[in-house]
């Protein structure tokens, strides 16, 4: 027997029918349950009740045939009535029998096939969407700006916004087009040659004095190395060894003579060099590296060597193929005396490529990434180098074998020595962040563009409307936006200092900032490779490279947590500093004192205001992240004391044992730091378009980072509960804000399409 | 006018000079404080006074030479008395004052040196450990196994120990030895010839009938594939698209007359073939797929057909180099009737590697990874197959056309055709496990050998025993181990079911654990490079490779996120089964009181108690997992309802703008299940040397993943603060006690160093 789809009883009947049977299966009780439900409507014809009821068996379900005339029926009669998404099955069912002959059902059967339905239990409205028909084409999307991308672009630029549009405009060239999937050899010959093209515009030497080809000025060096990171990293990375750290520690730890004879030459690239400080047994603690430098007062020479096979030098950049000169950090000795680390100028092979006499060369082989760099080991078996080739501004042997130094004790002076890396961390951070700019900038235009699931009757939804889609990578945007300016403040201020003062703060910000920003490009890195899905991880959408490139950022240059424990001892001797003279209780008494007053000047507001204006507010986030920095450096404090003083714990096993709360306050420190640049960095704006979409960039930055350690504002106290939920929501509203401009704010990174590359960024059929 | 470094009392003052002068720098006001303070000691000689005072003249530091005279005089005192790291400057000073000529200072000068070296405000500690000699050499490591490593590694390998260690021994063969970065051509023939080996031995066919040379045991097949991925992961996931998707989908979807044509060749690998589901614009939305299959009853074949050019078939593995036949997803329409995706065999190219007519074929190109793997692009052109290459097992169309199918509900017949997915993402989540497994073995071997840094006069401290280290690897290490036997669990069910029965439940738990596990082989394998340091980032120590190989794990074979909403949706969807008798309301308030119930039953022990032996109990970590999910799915709900009902949303827009909490919802549901299969697996087991360590391990898993979820717990009441807090610590606790067996407990995942081949894990040189 078949149903009379024609009848208005049964087609009013039809979608409980649709749904009864939609999950394949009918239970014996959920049929009697309708069929009870069925035989109780008087309105049903008789033969109408037994038909559908017949059609209810769980012995006997119907073909896939009948069901598909079933469904027929019944897209054909929701096309004819204005059915949406949100209709009911029961709404469906009074609008089939009116389509069928324009007779409407009495209320009363309204009013029961409602019943029914809501006995069935499921989600009527999706199944009815899953009847109606075929989606629309999407829009084509808006590209409309929502402030002056050009302006911001500029303010990102700063200073030297004219040199960043020169490089952007010479990596455009056709020779700086990326090979593909290059061999190493091939690979490392293109990069050299990718570098000796930007030597020839004389931008490795900027940060050399004038005298030696350059202008003097390490700001615009880094400006220019931070541009070129929007290109293949491999090549930023052999730049940054040779014009960075080669030819740098020559100008900042040589002198004179140094330069006059080695300077120019290391900015043209005519003589390639490394900087060999790491080795394979010490690479975090340098300090105690092997390497020896024994002067020979009878031949005013210095012999270098390697005690054993595992001293040698590891991981050295443009030692593998093109290096001919080497600066090499050892263990001083001179007469028996031992005067600590230094540096010294040794041939490492000649311009035809062999290796000098007593130098072994290995090469460090495939890496995960930047296989454009030739990365080498050597080693030294007694090699004699001139007495001038020690690197003599802190620190000069005569002749005779006297040891002479303007700075006296052997820990400041390695520190000073050690201080020419600081803009090798500042220089990381920032190529990092250029990385992660470039994959933002992919991951967003592509979820602005790639649309999938969606309602029933609209076309469907760019990822980028997903919340779970925006979560991933708004945020990210906006932290971007939050390090890009605290690097450009601490750049500036590290390039004003100069190396004579004291670097100490600016070290110890660098520190912070160079973990904190490289493990934020892998974090940022991994969201866009997971956010493009299949498409992400394409070789040609280039985020395979730049996370591969950038893997190393956060253990080179400095290990992320080793340098994040030295800012916090930093940070716990000034404060030691500060509170000399008061007795440790005294001491702690104070600040919790001081802290509590802090606290209770704001409370109840922080603790427990939910409106939106607060929680935005510079005012109570500023509070949170410098709370947090205050409270965790006291309880650091506390805790080693405690182990030291009370428990008597060797210091070296105290601080190892707190390591997690030190980790922890560096962090939040850096945080402080990030944010307190990125607001002044708004609050110099003049009134203008660009202030309103960083003021928010700069309110979600703030929002998500206290949300993402909610467990600390929590457990200390700072907010409570309803606060913390209201947190949560406001970070989506924020999200939701930011979307709009989303792909404005990634057009202003400025990074031109030749260097994305990305058929998914760059092409508009994707 | 210099020292003399053998006078008694100025010996006694050098500790204080030596300090004075460390950071290299004397500022006026703290000369001026030394000046007053020894002034003041009339216990000093007046020369000796004056001959200090003269050497704390910010004008005038001491020469390099000087200082080092006063470092080297020091030195030889410390060494003639029992000098430890432990020493203050003041009793330094009175020993060297002894160390001189037999004589002690007077008591008024102890506490007067004493008074000085507060004055200070230095770490006196820190800096004459710093004068203390060379470090000794390191003990040699201790590798006593804590526990019987064989026997974890039987309970590990489960009921198929056997086919694990024949598979291990095999992959020890030469012929497995990895290729030193081979060129993409050269790496796909090398992995096809892997993969042909591996068929010789029978693994390919394994989950086949017997009649087709397999055994019909789907749970062998999955852990052939797991063991497999101890190996080479392009091999494994070749392996997987050969036997598991292509093969599977003829096993699962097709009938007897597939089987007999096609089985046993795909098994054997004489039949290379493909799974042709994905498209470039439809991933994760599979059910509008775009390719069509047209019934034609006059030629009683069906046309296959790509309608656009963006609807090409994406991904498909085996298809750029060497598929032959593939298993292709299209829409069926017959006699204008549309019935949903389904399943056809399309040969796409000849024996001799010539593409079929009407089939076009590109390359995917390079990959992040998995380069060993061919994928490949697919467009039909009308291409014409005759009507018994439908895989008919869930539906047919007869010779007239007329379709017929024992599941009358497309939705129904489309979501078991997908079940034949779910085995796929087992095997995935396995693979990714073994990987994991492998980083793990590399990262902690390599922590618990390399040293760097350590106490003044103690050999340097191996990696493992820092806090940090510990706290990066542990808690990932203890996770592992509750995946490994959460996916044996479930693996078991999901072979015994058989593919006939309901599946929403394995299917529900295979998509949560597949997420939860991928995202863990990510998150682990990048603590693991990290970790490693440098070594972690040179290609022959194989993280790189498992890194860049297993990205992709979280966006294929479903993606995480999508998958997660999927069990979020199911959950609720039950969840108002369950309820489906109650109004809203009454359904609110019957769920709110049972888990307020369930709170205060266990409160104040859950909320405040704070003894190790609580929180490491299943009591109570149980009942966090449980009470988390069920809260949020709660909550869920109620966000949802409260959206759609109140607010009158769009259903689509309403789950849209709740997603962020429906992933946490199965997030914590993921946890939960994984928590719960830790428990009994270690309940399973007798009273022996494993229960011990597998308790430990559980117990961390347990304890850092509230740990890591503490802003719920804290938000949700669940914990107060000073439990929180008490949570940290009890989590390190657990670490320090896991430290000792950490390597044995990677030992026992039995990984052959052969696969391994990281020199770092395997080579006792490193």
């Amino acid at each position: 027997m078949s149903l009379d789809t024609a009848h208005p009883q049964v087609r009013s009947l039809l979608p409980l029918l649709y749904v009864a049977w939609a999950d394949g299966v009918l239970t014996p009780s959920e049929a009697d349950t309708l069929h009870a439900q069925i035989r109780a409507q008087d309105w049903l014809d008789d033969e109408v009740r037994e038909a559908v009821c017949a059609h209810l068996d769980p012995q006997s379900p119907p073909s896939a045939t009948q069901y598909f005339r079933w469904i027929r029926a019944l897209r054909e009669g929701a096309a004819d009535a204005p059915v949406t998404a949100r209709c009911s099955l029961a709404e469906l069912g009074v609008q089939m029998a009116a389509a069928g002959n324009g007779s409407t059902l009495p209320d009363a059967s309204r009013r029961a096939l409602a019943d029914i339905e809501a006995a069935l239990g499921v989600d009527g409205e999706e199944l009815v969407a899953d009847l109606l028909g075929e989606r629309p084409e999407p829009e084509p999307p808006r590209r409309e700006a929502p402030f002056d991308v050009e302006a911001m672009t500029a303010l990102l630029d700063g200073p030297h916004a004219e040199l960043r549009t020169h490089i952007r405009t010479l990596l455009q060239d056709p020779v700086f087009e990326y090979p593909e999937a290059p061999r190493t050899e091939a690979y490392r010959e293109q990069v050299l040659a990718w570098c000796e093209r930007l030597a020839e515009q004389g931008l490795g030497a900027l940060g050399y004095p004038e005298a030696y080809g350059g202008e003097g000025d390490m700001e615009k060096f880094i400006a220019a190395f931070e541009t070129l990171a929007e290109h293949d990293l491999s090549m930023v990375i052999k730049f940054g060894v040779q014009f960075g750290l080669f030819g740098g520690s020559i100008h900042r730890l040589g002198t004179e003579k140094h330069h006059e004879k080695y300077l120019r030459r290391a900015g043209t690239l005519d003589l390639p060099g490394c900087f060999a400080m790491t080795e394979r047994a010490h690479g975090s603690n340098v300090r105690e590296l092997e390497t020896t430098a024994h002067y020979d007062a009878d031949a005013e020479s210095f012999v270098i060597d390697t005690p054993r096979h595992e001293a040698h030098k590891e991981w050295i950049g443009n030692a593998a193929a093109h290096g001919q000169l080497a600066t090499v950090f050892a263990q001083l000795h001179t007469d028996g005396a031992h005067h600590g680390v230094h540096a010294f100028l040794v041939p490492i092979r000649s311009a035809d490529g062999t290796p000098a006499p007593g130098v072994r060369i290995e090469d460090c082989g495939e890496k995960m990434g930047l296989n454009g760099v030739d990365n080498g080991r050597l080693w030294f078996d007694e090699v004699r180098i001139p007495r001038e080739n020690l690197l003599d501004r802190f620190a000069t042997v005569q002749p005779d074998g006297t040891y002479e130094s303007p700075i006296p004790s052997p820990g400041r002076r390695f520190f000073t020595m050690l201080s020419t890396l600081i803009g090798g961390r500042i220089s990381v951070a920032r190529a990092g962040l250029s990385a992660a700019k470039s994959g933002l900038t992919i991951a967003v235009r592509y979820g602005a563009r790639r649309r999938q699931f969606g309602p029933k009757d609209e076309a469907e939804v760019p990822l980028l409307d997903y919340r779970t889609h925006k979560r991933r990578l708004l945020p990210k945007l906006a932290t971007t936006y939050a390090l890009h300016f605290a690097l450009d403040d601490l750049t500036q201020r590290f390039a004003a200092k100069g190396p004579e003062e004291p670097l100490e703060k600016v070290e110890a910000e660098a520190n912070a900032l160079k973990a904190y920003a490289t493990w934020h490009t892998t974090d940022t890195l991994q969201e866009a490779r997971e956010a493009c899905g299949g498409q992400g991880y394409k070789a040609d959408n280039r985020i395979g490279a730049l996370k591969a490139d950038t893997d190393v950022f956060t253990t080179f240059e400095g290990d992320n947590t080793v340098l994040l424990l030295q800012v916090a001892k930093g940070l716990l001797s000034d404060f030691r500093r500060e509170f000399r003279d008061m007795n440790l209780l005294g001491m702690a008494r104070f600040v919790v004192d001081e802290v509590a007053t802090r606290l209770s000047e704001l409370n109840p507001v922080v603790t427990r205001t939910t409106d939106p204006e607060h929680l935005r507010s510079r005012d109570f986030q500023r509070f949170a992240f410098q709370y947090r920095a205050d409270r965790m450096l006291l309880s650091a404090g506390q805790r080693l004391q405690r182990r030291i003083e009370n428990e008597n714990m060797d210091p070296f096993d105290a601080f190892t044992d707190v390591q997690d709360h030190l980790v922890q306050l560096a962090h939040a420190e850096a945080e402080r730091v990030v944010y307190d640049r990125f607001v002044a960095a708004t609050d110099e704006l003049d009134e203008d378009s660009l202030r309103d979409p960083l003021t928010r960039l700069r309110q979600l930055f703030g929002l998500y980072r206290i949300e993402q350690n909610l467990d600390w504002f929590l457990e200390a106290g700072v907010v409570e509960r309803s606060k913390s939920k209201a947190i949560r929501g406001e970070v989506n509203a924020l999200c939701d804000e930011v979307r709009p401009q989303a792909e404005a704010l990634v057009d202003a990174f400025g990074i031109p399409d030749a260097c994305l590359a990305a058929p998914i960024a760059t092409d508009d059929r994707y």
